[in-house]
């Protein structure tokens, strides 16, 4: 894997954001200066990576400037952070990854983009998705790898991230498109509980399926992306005790497609915190996650179908194959196969909960194994899927590496609604790891 | 309680959807003739009424000419329906009840608006709502006694469409704010499921709490505005066993609040529901539900300051004084307490939902009593936001009145996701109260 550190113009844009956070505090630095070296980064590298559908230079610069000459809003006062094309923006376009609304300027911003301008972040531009969100691959490729790609649909914010383009941006999952592309990429992926981060105003969403999620390159910055969303103060990534950590390790269903680097990764994971202390043993969740799991079409496909409908009435052959079978597919599904679905994966919701009273998180992988070398065919998200529909908070940690020398993500599965939590538990499990591998 | 029908200019605004459906599709009469009396009614009662906060008649009158001149796209193609302002309209514009966004036109509808855009429904004009659908009052007054409140937030809705300005109409309820005005107004109010109807799109929200509803003249209308809102077929209203329905008589804690005619309303319901061959008996809610009440402000109050919070920053002085408490009092509600409110709120939904192995449905009031004279004051959501926390569905049903001749609703909640089975069975029961009272 190459060091992306070196490939850069070495500025500012290599801060973390909890580092640029202190560096503007202490007046070491302007935001400006730092925006201008996220846009060198990005001049010198988007040609190789196309990250961005939207970058105007000189109105980031001019948020910027806005930040540097005025008190600070809030914990990410002059950071700039990228946004995911399927959240509303005010002074920007915003598309949802399909020619249909191509040019669309949305006149407000959705509910996360205001939350984090109220914390002051610098809106530095917008990521490609794919076509609303759904699985069809972008162009976007991976920065450790330009034969191979990010990870879908949050391709752009993934990319951008650990490019060093920008310290934060914003994702979103459905089936594991916040987890799996932070994994291919080498990133601290966040999925958060359900309705953990902000939701309020994305149209042409999976409303009971759809949850946000960030990426970043560091955990402190999660912690305090996560923090500036809600308005809140950081976790403080300390547990309150440490002895005793109980670990299930949930290989999931879907074990068999575990590429030989995942095994290995879990089994190691798996030894080094029994080692650590932590009580570490296998589990399997409930039997009626299965069946939640088997009907995950059932609710996906007619959601898929309204919330995309006004486009399928008036420009259906300008949407991707994928979702045209969706839509298809949903004109199958009648109402009580629809609530019938919905009524399995809540009683599953309450079942999954139950497994938090014997352990405090659950290990797992984040994606199958490295990322493809194939860059147009979707990576079946198979270890993430059935955790979004569980509505549970997940992490993906970069802690390992693959046989050639690509990230692989360990996935630490929460306590619903226990996000803070889940984040502390992840740099506990972090730094085990990070001491065995003597880093 | 006067007939608003002899009040009004007594033309097609007085056929529900169902029945102008019925006439539209024989060709007896035109979307743009049903349009022009609801217009009519609407030019005639609008002074003293004060529920639309937007109306362009040549607006409407070329949506319903459009409809006219092209094949039917759906369940409500050439109906007039009335959008509460927090619901984006691509073409009219959306205030959210405040003096911020005053003149604010988005550029693309709420996820809602477009499904029943794609219905072919004619978006009549935007209906009034308190500031940020919060509960502030608003000025709109009841049609019954204009002395008296239509019931808040949905109050332009809902007087819209009692006073057949238009046959339907889209709500919102954080606390009470679809039951409550419906009951207050003697029509149909249907709060969904938790996301029982379109919610993207909609900012603003206290996103896990506020749940959509529409209001109607009659339960055909109901099942008919929630089929086209969710591209599904219309439920045919016919329970399909009507042998043993189980009521459970659910009075909440909140019994000492309910007004005379509210307890005579309740006993002769189970009543007549017992006559007619139900099994009918009293049941409270398990005891972590009221613990969840008691937690309501500690998941609202955060929610609502995050929603707002761009606002609150560029605009606190023209926050309604409401809204401004709710911001303080999310200050001193940390996170920790906000996560543990959710899942209090989480484990009584899991509770609750067990009441519905023993009951079919639950009967309770709708409000307290008739609409209280007082204007200036906001009547609380006592039997209202228990419900809307559990994401259980409501029904009102108009079937009874008051003292003074007021409206008075009879409250049915369902199992979660059950909603087609709710109104099925609300039909049951009307019809059971209507053979009571011979009418």
């Amino acid at each position: 894997m190459p060091d992306l550190r070196d490939a850069g113009p070495g500025g500012l844009n290599l801060l973390s954001a909890s580092e640029a956070r202190a560096q503007l505090d202490r007046g070491e630095i302007t935001s400006e200066q730092l925006v201008r070296d996220c846009l060198a980064r990005i001049a010198a590298r988007e040609p190789d990576l196309d990250a961005w559908v939207y970058l105007d230079s000189d109105l980031a610069l001019a948020q910027a400037r806005a930040r540097d000459s005025e008190p600070s809003r809030g914990l990410l006062h002059g950071i700039p952070v990228g946004i995911k094309d399927i959240y509303d923006t005010a002074d920007m376009p915003t598309a949802y990854g399909t020619t249909i609304h191509e040019g669309h300027r949305p006149d407000a911003d959705s509910n996360w983009v205001a939350a984090l301008r109220d914390a002051g972040a610098v809106i530095l531009g917008k990521t490609r998705t794919t076509e609303f969100a759904n699985p069809v691959p972008t162009t976007t490729r991976n920065p450790h790898d330009l034969e191979r790609a990010p990870g879908a649909s949050s391709s752009g914010s993934v990319a951008a991230v650990a490019d060093y383009m920008v310290p934060l941006a914003t994702g979103s999952q459905t089936g594991g498109s916040v987890i799996l592309p932070a994994a291919h990429c080498g990133l601290y992926g966040y999925k958060s509980s359900f309705d953990g981060l902000p939701t309020g105003g994305v149209r042409h969403a999976k409303p009971s399926i759809d949850t946000p999620g960030l990426f970043a390159r560091s955990l402190e910055d999660v912690a305090l992306m996560r923090a500036a969303s809600n308005g809140q103060t950081p976790a403080t990534l300390e547990l309150t005790s440490d002895t005793g950590l109980r670990v299930g390790v949930c290989r999931t269903e879907m074990w068999p497609e575990a590429l030989p680097e995942t095994v290995a990764m879990l089994a190691e994971a798996a030894d080094i915190l029994a080692a650590a202390g932590a009580a570490v043993s296998d589990t399997e969740p409930p039997a009626v996650v299965s069946q939640a799991l088997a009907e995950f079409s059932a609710i996906l496909a007619p959601e898929d179908a309204r919330a995309i409908a006004a486009e399928a009435r008036d420009h259906f052959d300008q949407i991707n194959a994928w979702s045209q079978k969706s839509i298809h597919e949903a004109k199958d599904i009648t109402p009580a196969q629809y609530e019938n679905a919905k009524a399995v994966a809540a009683r599953a919701r309450t079942a999954i909960d139950g497994m938090f009273d014997e352990y405090d998180v659950l290990i797992t992988p984040s994606t199958r194994g490295e990322a493809p070398t194939d860059r147009l065919s979707m990576e079946p998200s198979y270890f993430n899927r059935i955790w979004t529909l569980m509505y549970l908070p997940c992490l993906s940690l970069p802690t390992f590496t693959g046989p050639s020398g690509m990230p692989l993500g360990l996935q630490i599965i929460g306590r619903r609604d226990s996000d803070d939590h889940l984040l502390a538990t992840g740099r506990w499990i972090e730094q085990r790891i990070a001491q065995s591998h003597g880093t």
